[in-house]
């Protein structure tokens, strides 16, 4: 039910999932009469083809966007919620995970509520790819973690490590994790191959940079043999794609994907404007349109959709609001991908 | 000397900006032999219009970019650096404001030790404009102070907002300001007409939001009179340009910063490699670069040029290192704003 499109982007997704993922069932958690009636919208022949592997749980209620997570999990209709019978069913073993594209802050609240999280998890991180001139890296935590200790940094580097390696098909790039372990001014950073690179998002790429915080996490992780850290990084650098991970606070991360979006859609809206009108800039615009939609495929939040709550006992995968049918379709991939690797058993056997 | 290309971009800028300010003198700090060989590059005719007001103050040492702060204020050769002599001009009132396009630590230690910080201004802020859709905003701290305390902040508003009083030619906008402050759950705050509008930035707009610090300050920020308060941000409307100036702590608003340049050097190198080759690819990048170039300009970081560091004893503007002559012109402008309409003057009065 979540999103700013709710069954009419949720459904068709999960028909296209299944017919791409033919050992996978879904069950889909909302007001029945919604869902009905998306059924048939990607198709009559596609439904068909995946019917016996997709089951309507009916709810009466749904978590709207702006509700306040303080409030519903006081509230008594939470337990009608879509969001806490699909995070019901995930804590009691009836599916593998569970992807919403409801509101962060509640499906945090939720999940924690129903889920719990792994030793030593005070609040999951999450985390999400992005897109870079190399591949996709990751990045968390995104906002779940306004505050965050030293320990909970030394976490979610460990996390994202431990998801990254477990996850089929990640092959360590190396990249230029080289290059920037080479810029830093510490000479002890060696880069351990077969480990995913691990880099802190810091002001500067210097020791002295950077708050208490920061360094002391740089210590640490310097001495980690289980981690494969070289060095702080700068936010410029994020996107060039020379580290596999990327460590920062939730208020930081927040932050980042924020601007992100935003210098995108300056960007986009500039290059509109400046190319509609008549004589050469509409002919300018007409050409750059492919152009610009290629741009804007490559940039676009919804096609690195689907970002992780590392650190429950389960495996939530939280879709961007905004997210079209292909959009939440990778979603869905992610927490298969998860499930069937056994991310969160491999978490808690590290963690505990 | 500073920057990415030393005189040669700086000297041009400095003969520029002497052209179109008739009532300015210049005084350039370094050294003699380097800064001579530039003084004809924008032409003869132009230095000699201008040569009555331009002096050259010989400097042996210069600081370069990667020393460390610390070592440079304990070292000897320091007060032989054009930096140091440049500041310490400003301290004893031989010049009224200095511009560097030096390293922002070392320019920043050395301002404070030369000219000390206003009453209760433990550590300046670096405050930028920002390019947004309607005109600049201004954004502060840029990475000054990697911590910030509740007061600090609050000096923040103080001081950007006192700043763009002052600013000859500024004008109350108000802008978006309104709707902000409409989409904000608490309905006490109301817009101050004839005040810039100030928002501090977090990760979501509504009071329960973000960490203890950055909601003790809107606390603060809406019961002080002197000061517009609208509301919090988020990073993805910071280039809607619906408020005047942006609040939070060095450490984001580097990322901030860094995040727009890392993106927006993403998206060009994108498009550039998209219209490159043959065919149709061909034509299309032919068509896109004036559209291209035009994206560029409004994006680059050095046709905003020019970030303040508030709170000194004098008027201290930093230039973008890679600013080219167009862009440190524009610095020069901003220190001749600031200089003449009395900003410090007025921020010292206010704090004291």
């Amino acid at each position: 039910m979540g999103g700013d499109f709710g069954p009419s982007v949720t459904v068709p997704a999960v028909i296209d999932f299944l017919i791409s993922h033919p050992d996978a069932a879904v069950y889909l958690y909302g007001r029945e009469d919604d869902i009905r009636k998306r059924l048939g919208s990607r198709g009559g022949s596609f439904y068909q083809q995946v019917s016996d592997r997709l089951q309507i749980v009916h709810c009466e209620q749904s978590i709207s966007a702006d509700a306040v997570p303080s409030k519903v999990l006081r509230g008594k209709s939470r337990r009608e919620s879509s969001m806490w019978k699909a995070l019901q069913a995930l804590s009691v073993g009836e599916v593998q995970a569970c992807v919403s594209a409801g509101e962060t802050g509640n499906l945090m609240a939720m999940s924690i509520k129903n889920l719990g999280t792994l030793p030593g998890i005070a609040r999951p991180a999450i985390c999400s790819p992005l897109p870079t001139r190399k591949g996709r890296s990751y990045i968390l935590d995104l906002g779940a973690n306004v505050d965050c200790s030293v320990i909970q940094l030394h976490q979610f580097a460990t996390m994202a490590t431990i998801m990254l390696k477990t996850m089929a098909g990640w092959e360590p790039s190396e990249r230029g994790a080289v290059d920037l372990v080479d810029k830093q001014s510490t000479a002890n950073i060696c880069v351990k191959t077969g480990l995913p690179s691990v880099a802190l998002l810091n002001v500067g790429i210097e020791d002295r940079k950077g708050n208490r915080v920061v360094r002391e996490v740089a210590d640490l992780l310097r001495s980690d043999q289980n981690i494969n850290y070289v060095g702080f990084i700068e936010a410029d650098s994020l996107y060039s794609g020379d580290v596999d991970i990327v460590v920062c606070d939730g208020f930081v991360g927040n932050v980042v994907l924020k601007t992100t979006e935003g210098v995108a859609r300056l960007l986009i809206d500039f290059i509109r404007s400046e190319s509609s009108g008549y004589g050469l800039a509409r002919l300018q615009g007409l050409l750059v349109r492919p152009l610009m939609k290629r741009v804007l495929g490559f940039l676009d939040p919804c096609h690195y959709n689907g970002a992780s709550l590392l650190g429950l006992r389960g495996t939530v995968v939280k879709s961007h609001g905004a997210a079209d049918q292909t959009g939440f379709a990778r979603a869905l991939d992610i927490a298969f991908g998860e499930a069937r690797n056994d991310v969160c058993k491999r978490l808690n056997e590290c963690l505990s």
